[in-house]
C-alpha cells in the first residue's frame, strides 16, 4: 500500500491540520518572488534595473533560494510576461461571460477594460512599461502575448459576427491596432492622479473615440491593390 | 567701440585660428552628456537605471562638472525629451519641404518615417522606451511632446486640405492616434535584426495598413450624439 492509497488522515506527510506541503511552499515562494518584482516596478523601476538581491529581499527569502525557481532575472521576467498574458486574456473571458452592453458596445467595453486595469494595475504597468523597455527578450515575449491576445479578440469578433466582411489577416491587423491602442491608453490611465475625475473622463472619452475611428475604418477597409 | 563692432580679426577673444570659446566648450560638454545617456540606453538600459557617475564616465568628464549643466539626472532626462521632441518635429518639417509623393501618400509617408527612424535610432528608442518607462516626470514630458507633434501634424493636414470635414478637436484626436501608432511601430522596427528584409517589409506593410484603417475611419467619423 502506497501513501497515496492510505485514507487521508493516515498519510504521514499530510495530516488534516497540516500547513502547506513542500511543493505548495515552493509554489508560494515563486509567487512571492514574482509579486516582489512587480511591486518594485510599480514604484517606478524598470525591469532591467532590478537586481536579484533586491527581489529576494523584497520577497523575504535568501538570495540562494532564487535559483530553485528561476535560472536568472530574465527567466523571472519571462514568467512575469506569461502571468500578465494570462491576466490580459482573462479580460476577454470575463467580457465573454458577462456580455457587453449592446447599446453602446464600445463605451461598455472600455469601461470593462478600465475597471479591469484598475484591478490589475501592477501587471498592466509592467506590460505597458516593458513592451518597449530595456530587455529585448522581454520585449519579444510581450509581443507574442499581444499577438496571442489580438488573435483571441479576433476570434471573439468572428463569433459575435462583427466585421464579418474582413478576411482573417485583415481582422487580425485591426485587432492588433486595437490592442496597441489599449496598451497605450493603459499608461495614460494608470498615470492619472486619483482625484481628477474630469481628466479621467476626458481620457476615457478620447480612448472611446479613437477606438471608434479604428472600427469605422475597419468597416470600410479594403485590401490594397497590388 | 565694442568688441562686436570691431572687424572680426581684431576681436580679442576670437582670433581667426581660435579653438572653441568657453561658452562653446560648455555647450559641447552638455551635448556629450546627453549623447552619453542616449548611448547607454541604446545598449538596453532604462533611463531610471542610469547613474550620474556612469553618464559622466561615458561622456569623459569628471562627475562634478555634471552640475554645471544639470541639477540632477531628471533634468538631463527632461532635456533629452526636449531634444527628441525637436527631432520628431523635424520629421514634419522635412516632409513639408520635400513633399510627399501624391500617388500613395500613406506608403510614401511611412517610408519617409522609416528612413528618419533609422537616422535617429537612439532618440526614437529613448522616446518609445520612456513614454511608459520608470519616471513619471519624463513620461509626462514625453506626452507633452507627443501632443505638440500631433498638433503640428493636424495643422499640416489642414494646410493640405486633408480630412477637412473634421472639427479641430476631432482632427487632433485622430492625429494623436496616428502618433501613438507611429511610436508603437518604432519599437518594432528598431528591434528588427538588420538582415531580415522580409520581416521588415511585412512590418512596414502592417503599419501602412493600420494607418489606412485610421484614415478611412477618420473620413467617415462623426461626433457621438450626447
Amino acid at each position: 500500500m502506497t501513501d497515496q492509497e492510505l485514507p487521508t488522515r493516515l498519510r504521514p506527510r499530510e495530516p488534516l491540520d497540516a500547513g502547506p506541503t513542500r511543493v505548495e511552499r515552493k509554489q508560494i515562494t515563486r509567487l512571492h518572488l514574482l509579486a516582489a518584482a512587480l511591486k518594485l516596478m510599480a514604484e517606478g523601476r524598470g525591469f532591467s534595473s532590478l537586481s536579484l538581491r533586491e527581489v529576494t529581499r523584497e520577497a523575504g527569502v535568501v538570495p540562494a533560494s532564487f535559483y530553485r525557481h528561476f535560472r536568472d532575472m530574465e527567466e523571472l521576467g519571462l514568467s512575469l510576461v506569461e502571468q500578465s498574458g494570462v491576466t490580459l486574456r482573462r479580460l476577454l473571458r470575463e467580457a465573454r461571460r458577462d456580455g457587453i452592453p449592446p447599446t453602446d458596445m464600445l463605451r461598455g467595453s472600455v469601461l470593462i477594460y478600465h475597471r479591469f486595469l484598475n484591478a490589475n494595475r501592477e501587471q498592466f504597468a509592467f506590460i505597458a512599461g516593458e513592451r518597449s523597455g530595456g530587455s529585448r527578450a522581454i520585449r519579444n515575449a510581450i509581443r507574442t502575448e499581444e499577438a496571442h491576445f489580438a488573435h483571441e479578440m479576433a476570434q471573439d469578433m468572428r463569433r459575435l459576427g462583427l466585421l464579418s466582411r474582413l478576411s482573417t489577416p485583415a481582422l487580425q491587423m485591426v485587432c492588433g491596432l486595437v490592442v496597441t491602442t489599449m496598451l497605450n491608453a493603459a499608461t495614460d490611465i494608470l498615470d492619472l492622479p486619483p482625484d481628477r475625475p474630469q481628466a479621467e473622463a476626458e481620457l476615457v472619452d478620447n480612448f472611446v473615440q479613437q477606438l471608434r475611428v479604428i472600427l469605422l475604418g475597419a468597416r470600410v477597409w479594403k485590401p490594397p491593390r497590388r
